[in-house]
């Protein structure tokens, strides 16, 4: 259909999809940078969604029932933050629609999570959105499962570009999707066939329906600019048993001079051009001013969902007390008060069995404890359930038969299981887990990045942490994952010693509200270091004197994780040879910089030599070995500083050094 | 079929494929430790590929128009090691067989390509493998244009397990060679129902025929041990004038207790368990021998391409001789003498142009001028070739009726760019360089990690390399991108100041023959700070005196990039204040960190306060500010320590106070 048949056929519907167009266009050409054509091109179908489906109320966008409407294509943002101030939210204003790109606003380039309700991910990075989606859609099922449809009952939209579905994680996605029949998912896909190289003929010729099918979705295929037929394809997917996916065959920019091209794509900043777009959709407003009978009809979509608000609100008051604040404190993230007292005991019983553990087995004990305690923690593995040890007996597995099941097999998918899980962790009510080999931390970075920027606690269990890992050899064996990890702002990195800091480690994780966790755990045994019990949670601070120099302090070992009973190996040499030697744990570097600077000095106090121990590379460890600002210690590290090998763990361990003969040997180079 | 069927049908086959079954059941025993299932279930299959389709000649396993079989699967690295052994390998002898997994030992947990040749590619991160062959055979179409059939004309072999077909990036490699009707691939899926946790249906229900299809592959499906079907479906899949996917209906650990189970995927260590899978597969020799008739027909097997290859020798020797040392240099990866010549003429114009420009437009200029002189080098981008301006006007663009194009649309793809620019690197012949936002080194990590293990040139253009990329925001803006790849062992990592130090990168990129680059470029314009013409690579020295204090030298300024100009205008104002302060340029750490400790200290010398200038986080930095043994200066750093925003790039430089203000207010509080 041509802009003029479509603007005669549904007038009404056409000056509200416009008012998405004519914002969009006005606010990128203000900030003269942006993506004009997707919410030009997707206005329909957006529109459609907002007025006849959504179930939102603009007036409590954090209604826990709400539908969640996820913009995978993240640079189209302007959709949204239209879509928003439309409906009349009181964060997006018109003000922020005019400052659109700049400091400070909330109407950032790419959508932010944190910045204003209604934004319910952060997108820009292709293929997170789709797999976000997917985990709060199997959100919805658990709590729905758990709590009820009377509280818990709502769909997940998601629309997606081609970028979305060309990036591979969409694969591992829909794949999650298909195989637990996620059937209130719906994908709207803007198949406007332009990528910004060009046409995506360039570089893609799939059949995108029939792949969507073969994961097991319902397809259905529309133009994307009928009202009607976007009305019946969203009518029909939500009856469907399974995922679906509505193909909307759009035009990019649709109207503007750079329709159906790439560079419609872009930033569309050409005044002619704008205005003549504008002329052809039959829109006459003054840039930013959306005419009243439009905004009234906008403002009306935004309050329609109010009654079912408040029906809800009676629904949810109609449960029993005790259920109620559990529903409440559930959503809100708090963790139950009994956490830390589970916690507690079982250090206190770690202490007296003092067992000889890896540290993914002293994990799983934590969560056979904690687990029961915490009925929204979802566990899951990528495929390497026995050797991460997320799953406890008592989780139940995941299923289109056990949606009360709480763990999940992710599959071959560490990038759909972060991103999935980040989903989870979005839509609330779901503290999420999962697991897989440090190693492939590579395969999750983006999903894992992007917990860290959108501030929320998904938590990665990360085992087989170093050379530890033996024979399966340099592929499988990170050197250089701990030191991506702590480079990424906003995350914790834990490397337990024993079990005790395994307990507590899990203890801050559990509790964070907007801080993802690394777990890094050994495949190997290790010894229990803190023999002495504490109540207080000394991971917490960081880093903390485990054992302190007999006679006088001169060397510092700082270590995490497995080589945290190498250096109280190395200490005891070096005792006996009357060097006073200080054992540093240091489970997790960033608490320890949270630290006041008189805590930091008093565990490395300037003076002695200091030695760092960890089975990695050094990057990230010369802030505590040579001082914050220099000149505090002559310090040396034992570590990695090239790729692993296969080979028998305890000998990778001799041939690459980290022993407590060569920390003694390079000790003593130093004094 | 059940065993008796399968040895009494075809007994020279049943025979020659359990000599591999053979072979894994003791090598893994022997190690303890391992993968045996998957190359018991795919001895049949790939003992028919061996036998009657791959070319290949054992005696020169380098030959460079032998067919290339790539094991995905590479946790069944025991199949690959068999049948080099069995075909007669002399880098994988029986010595090696039986030191499976222990130091030293060629036969690594997981198949590494430096280790011998035989070995294509380093498998064992799932998906890799598969996406490695499309380079692969991607390379090979460039090279049979670019050479002719004559000398190449091989195809691309490979086999990938269930795992390999969940991971994201295998949809990716798919989506490249279905568009590129790469009709020289063919991949045997070891459809086995297996994983790890269970059976597939566990996690994934996707129909793998159907979702090829969908991409614009052939499909052929097949009872995977079958050696007559096997044949025919080979044959078959060579006359598509598609790529093919030939599924192996096959059983995981055929004949063992562990067949058709999870546990059959992982070691086979219990004796008695494997005595009676032998004695079930017919199988008496004892542990690690080979019946000598069996070994024999293998044997015959590795030589039947003896007569072939001689054929291409003479093919090859047909050439003019320039034609041949052409070839020859081109499957070295030796660059052309020109090169540096180019690469110093374009140095002596750039410094008496001194532009203003962003490096990725530096880039761009210097492709310019190197792509002409370098006819193996093949360029791409995931879908931002006008942002990262990798695209030069001779290339031409690769595509099914222009195998010469020499740039490839990746689309939005960085993992498969990634992993297939690996392949072709590995296949030889091609210097494959490719561009995304720095910050989607994210998506790319896992083949940018394997290309530094795998010792192979890859080179990556990362542009739009921080906060200077300005309104797209936090989701695009690299802060720890530099310090994770500076993390990865093997790794040069450029951050160039201008023009003259982006051609000097290149210049190292593109000679390069067993590192992987990353260049991290600008969005936005930088001046040329080299204002003085030198023939020397300065960049090759990791890091130099740009310019010296005048006067007592209180301080030095080490900076990288786009903060280089930063430095400059903070050593005026110091200088100004009769504060003596050298700026050393740091374009690449790791050479910096590879020169002797003289020119370290010359560049750096004990004393002057020190800062560190990068718009990025600080992790790697301490090195160099601190000093590498500690007690060196008194140092601070002025860069980025949270994720950055969505605003114009100039005041986002001020809100984070990366300004030469900043600087010198660091320096004096410093002194």
């Amino acid at each position: 259909m041509d802009i003029a048949t479509l603007r005669k056929a549904h007038p009404d519907h056409w000056n509200k999809a416009t008012a998405i167009r004519a914002l969009t266009l006005d606010a990128v050409a203000a900030a003269n940078s942006g993506h004009s054509g997707m919410p030009i091109g997707m206005a329909d179908a957006a529109t459609v969604l907002f007025e006849k489906h959504l179930k939102f109320d603009a007036a409590n966008p954090e209604w826990p029932d709400r539908d969640r409407f996820i913009l995978s294509a993240g640079h189209g943002s302007m959709l949204l933050y239209s879509l928003l101030y439309l409906t009349g939210s009181e964060h997006i204003t018109l003000e922020e629609i005019k400052n659109f790109r700049q400091w400070g606003a909330k109407t950032a380039g790419h959508p932010e999570n944190f910045l204003a309700p209604g934004i319910e991910t952060t997108t820009g990075p292709l293929g997170q959105g789709i797999s976000n989606a997917v985990g709060f859609a199997m959100a919805e099922e658990m709590l729905r499962a758990r709590f009820g449809k009377k509280v818990i009952d709502h769909h997940t939209y998601c629309i997606a570009g081609d970028g979305c579905l060309m990036e591979g994680v969409s694969q591992e996605a829909i794949g999650i999707a298909g195989r637990h029949q996620l059937s209130k998912l719906i994908v709207l896909w803007d198949n406007n066939n332009i990528t910004i190289d060009g046409t995506v003929e360039l570089s893609d010729r799939t059949d995108q329906p029939a792949r969507f099918r073969a994961a097991g979705w319902d397809v259905i295929e529309i133009d994307g600019h009928d009202p009607e037929a976007i009305d019946k394809a969203l009518t029909a997917a939500k009856k469907s048993d399974k995922p679906s996916m509505i193909a909307c065959k759009t035009h990019i920019a649709l109207g503007h001079a750079a329709q159906d091209t790439s560079k419609g794509h872009g930033a569309l900043t050409n005044a002619e051009q704008n205005d003549a777009a504008k002329t052809a959709w039959g829109w006459s407003a003054p840039a930013f001013v959306v005419p009243d009978d439009i905004k009234s009809a906008w403002a009306e979509i935004g309050q329609r969902g109010a009654q079912t608000r408040a029906e809800w609100e009676a629904n949810l008051a109609s449960l029993s007390g005790a259920r109620q604040a559990e529903f409440a404190r559930t959503i809100a993230g708090d963790a139950p008060k009994k956490l830390s007292a589970v916690i507690r005991a079982l250090k206190k019983q770690f202490t007296d069995e003092a067992p000889k553990l890896a540290t993914r087995a002293s994990s799983e004990r934590v969560l056979e404890v904690v687990n029961p305690v915490l009925p929204e923690t979802v566990g899951g593995s990528a495929d390497l359930t026995g050797s991460n040890n997320t799953k406890t007996g008592d989780l139940g597995v995941f299923d289109t038969d056990n949606r009360k099941g709480r763990y999940v097999y992710w599959g071959i998918r560490e990038h759909g299981m972060a991103a999935a899980m980040n989903g989870m962790a979005l839509h609330g009510g779901i503290r999420p887990y999962g697991g897989t080999f440090m190693c492939f931390t590579d395969y999750a970075r983006p999903a894992m990045r992007l917990a860290a920027l959108m501030k929320i606690p998904t938590v990665f269990v990360m085992t087989h942490d170093s050379i530890g890992l033996g024979e399966d050899g340099p592929t499988h064996q990170p050197v250089e994952h701990l030191a991506i990890s702590r480079a990424t702002p906003n995350t914790m990195v834990f490397r337990p010693a024993d079990t005790i800091e395994t307990a507590e480690a899990w203890e801050i994780a559990l509790t964070s509200k907007d801080t993802p966790s690394v777990l890094s755990l050994t495949r190997q045994g290790l010894p229990t270091v803190r023999l002495e019990h504490k109540t207080k949670n000394l991971t917490a601070q960081g880093a903390y004197v485990l054992a302190d120099a007999t006679g006088k302090r001169q060397v510092i070992l700082i270590a995490t994780g497995s080589e945290v009973s190498v250096a109280m190996a190395a200490r005891e040499a070096l005792q006996e040879q009357g060097i006073g030697t200080r054992v540093v744990s240091m489970p997790c570097m960033e608490l320890f910089a949270q630290q006041d600077a008189a805590y930091r000095k008093r565990v490395l106090p300037g003076g002695p030599v200091r030695v760092g121990i960890e089975a990695a590379v050094r990057q990230g460890w010369d802030r505590w070995l040579l001082g914050e600002r220099g000149r505090e210690a002559k310090a040396d590290f034992v570590g990695m500083d090239s790729f692993g090998a296969s080979a028998p763990a305890p000998e990778l361990f001799e041939k690459f050094g980290i022993t407590a003969e060569n920390v003694v040997a390079r000790v003593k180079a130093l004094l």
